[in-house]
C-alpha cells in the first residue's frame, strides 16, 4: 500500500497539518501518513530538502512524500511532482526538488496543474490543503503523474544553491554543519566517501577535526567512545560526518550554528621534492 | 469509515494523547485518528473551538471531532456530544460546542452520561481517557447519541461569549485579531462578506487596514505580493481578514496578540447634505 | 491487531521519528502505531519509564511498546526485549526495563542480537531505525521473543536506582515529585494504598500536604474544587497524589522541580506511655 510522508514548516499549533490529513484521507481512506516534521524553520528550503533526503530511502519504494515550505503560494511558482529513486515527491517549484535531485535527473517530472484534481476551492495561502493533499491522495490511488500535471523539462526546475561542497587542500578537508538536531548534534555535509579520502591523503597518519577554536582528535565509533559530557565526532545516522557531545549538546558546548566551518586536518604527505 | 479528530491542551510530553488513541483503538481498532491539535492554551476554550471550526469541514460528513480543553474535569460539568452540520462533535460543556454552533441549532444534543460505555474505572482529572475516548470509538463503530447519552435541549448549553463581532463605523470596520499561527500570521474576526461590504461601502475608494500605528493599504492576494519582509493584509485559508509579513512574523513586527482590535477605513460617501 | 507504542527522546524536529514509522510500516504495512511522546529529556530513562508505566495498561493485550532512549548506542550495552503483564516492551538494556519491572519477573526477556531480523546496514548511532523498528515489526506480525533474540537470566538487566520509595515517619509521610507535566502539574510518588494508609495513621484527623514553604489541607476531588488560582492536592489519573493549581500552573506557582520532597503530616495519635 502507498504511503504519503509530510513534511512542513506548519508547526504543529495549527490545524493546518489535521487538515492536510483530513483532505487526504478523505480521498484514499486506507492510506497510512507518517510525519517526518513540520518543525522545518519558516521558510527553510534548504532543511525541508535535507530532512525528505535522509528519510526517503526508509519508505517502501513508491511511497510519496510532499513537501509544503512555500513562501510563494498563491503566486506565479508551480507546484512540481516527480518520480526519482523509485519514490515520488511533490513540493512548490522552489529548489527543493533541485536539491533533492543535487544533479540526477528525475524519471518523470510534471507540473501540477490540473485543476480538477484540487479541492473545488483553491485559497491563495494554503497549497497545501487544496491541492497538494488530494493530488498526492490521487497519486497513491494509482493515478499517474502524467494524468495529474503536465510534463516539465527538469533544466527548467527552479535551481537552489546548495551549500558549497566540501573542499581538499593541502593536509585538510573544509565542510560545513548543514544541520542541528533535536539533541544539539551537528551534522556536516562530509560523507564517508570524504571521510575515506582524507584518510588516505593522511597516510594513516593523526587526523584532526577542528570545530570553533576546538580539536577532535580522530573518529569515534558511538557516542560513549567519550567520557560523558565530552565532545567527539563519528559518523552519523546520515553517513555523514557528525560533531557531538556524549550525553551532552554540542551546538551548545561548541557555540555552533549552521553553517559554521568544520575544518579535517592531516600532515600532509611530504613532496616529492622534499625527499 | 468515520474518523475521529483530537483537539486538546495536553501538548505531547505526556503520555495523555497517546493513552486516549490506546483506548479509542482498543475498542474501533480500524479507526482512523487525526490530531487537530494539541496546543491550545491550557483551559483555551475559545482558540479550541477557532481550530475545530476552520478544521472540520475538511473531514468527511459523519466524522467524530473530540474537543478536550477541560478545566472542569470531575466537577459537576457536563461532557456533551452533538450532530451538528452532517458531522459529530464531543466536548465538556464548558462553552465550545456553543461557539461552534454560533447561534445554530444542532440536529441532536446529548449529555454523555451512561457509564456502561465508560472504562470501567473513571478518575477525577482524565475523562479524556474515561470518558470522551471510549464514548467516540462507541459512535464510530456506529452506536447513536441517543443510545450514548441523554438528549439535552441546546438552549441549556453552557454559553461562552464569543469575541465581540466587528462592527461598522462610519467609513469604517473594526474587528479584533482572533488567532496568531505559527509563522505569526494575524487571522482576524473580519470575513468576506464584511469585507465586500466594506468596499461596497467603500464605493470603489481606497481602503487601508490599520493595526497598532501601522497602516496597509487595500489588499494582496497572495503573500508574495509583497517584497520579502514586508507586511500586508489578505484573505487568510480560513475565509477571514489576514495580517501578514512576506517569509517573515506579523506577530513580532506588529507587536500584536490576539484581540487587538484591527480597522478598516476608507473616505465615507459624501452624505446627501453635503451634495 | 497488534499495535506498537513508541516512546523516544528524538524531539519531532528531525526526520528520526518518521523514519522509525518507515521502516515499520515497510515490513507491517497494516499496524497501528501510536507516539506515547517523543519528547522525553533527553537520555532521561526515569522519565521514559514513568511514561510507558502509566501508559501501557490503556493498550490492547499484547502490543508492543518500543522505548528509545538510549545514550550508549552503538557501545556494548545490549538491547532487550521482555512480554510482561500481557504487553511486549523493548528497550536498551539501560535499566529502562529494569525500571519498569519494579522487581517483579518478565514471563520472557531476551536479548535482541539476532542479525537477519535488523536493517541490513546497522549504523553506531541510531538503532531506533536499524534494529528497535524492524525487530518491534517482525514481533507484531508474529514472530516470537525466542526467534528474535537470546534469552536473558532477568537478574542479569542492567539495575537503575529508582527514585527513592516514601517513607513513613512519626506523623508523618515523606515522598518526592516525581513528573511535572505540560500543565506544571506535579505528580508524587505516594499511591493511593500510601494514602489511605496515611489516612487510617490520623486517625481521621487533619492531613496537610507540605511542598516548599506552602501547606494545604486536605485532598480535593478535583481542579475546580479550588478557586482559580488557587493549589490543591488530588489523586490524579495515574493513582499518583498530585500537586495543581486551578486553571494554573504549580510548577510555577511552587517553583517545583521533579525531584523535591513533599510530606503529607499530620497529628500522631497518642503513644500509650502518654495516656
Amino acid at each position: 500500500m502507498a504511503l504519503i510522508s509530510l513534511t512542513t514548516d506548519f508547526g504543529t499549533r495549527d490545524e493546518y497539518v489535521g487538515v492536510m490529513k483530513a483532505v487526504i484521507l478523505s480521498i484514499a481512506p486506507a492510506l497510512n501518513i507518517v510525519d517526518i516534521s513540520h518543525q522545518v524553520g519558516p521558510q527553510d528550503r534548504h532543511q525541508a530538502a535535507f530532512l525528505v533526503k535522509a528519510a526517503y530511502p526508509y519508505f517502501e519504494a513508491a511511497s510519496i512524500h510532499v513537501v509544503v515550505v512555500d513562501p510563494g503560494v498563491g503566486s506565479q511558482r508551480r507546484i512540481v511532482a516527480m518520480q526519482f529513486d523509485g519514490h515520488f515527491f511533490m513540493a512548490p517549484d522552489n529548489g527543493i526538488c533541485h536539491l533533492i535531485l543535487d544533479g540526477r535527473t528525475p524519471k518523470v517530472l510534471v507540473a501540477i496543474d490540473r485543476a480538477e484534481f484540487h479541492l473545488p476551492q483553491v485559497s491563495q495561502t494554503f497549497h497545501g490543503r487544496d491541492i497538494f493533499a488530494p493530488v498526492a491522495a490521487q497519486l497513491a490511488l494509482g493515478k499517474s503523474l502524467d494524468v495529474l500535471g503536465t510534463p516539465v523539462d527538469p533544466a527548467q526546475l527552479h535551481p537552489l544553491q546548495a551549500p558549497p561542497a566540501p573542499q581538499f587542500g593541502s593536509g585538510f578537508l573544509s565542510g560545513n554543519l548543514v544541520q542541528v538536531d533535536h539533541f544539539g548534534n551537528l551534522t556536516t555535509n562530509i560523507d564517508h566517501r570524504l571521510l575515506r579520502e582524507a584518510q588516505t591523503q593522511s597516510a594513516g597518519g593523526a587526523v584532526t577535526i577542528r570545530l570553533g577554536n576546538q580539536t577532535l582528535s580522530g573518529l569515534s565509533t558511538c557516542y560513549a567512545d567519550a567520557p560523558a559530557g565530552a565532545p567527539l565526532a563519528l559518523v552519523g545516522s546520515r553517513g555523514l560526518l557528525e560533531i557531538a557531545v556524549n550525553q551532552g549538546n554540542a551546538r551548545h558546548f561548541f557555540g555552533a550554528s549552521r553553517g559554521d566551518p568544520v575544518r579535517l586536518e592531516w600532515k600532509p604527505a611530504p613532496s616529492p621534492i622534499d625527499d
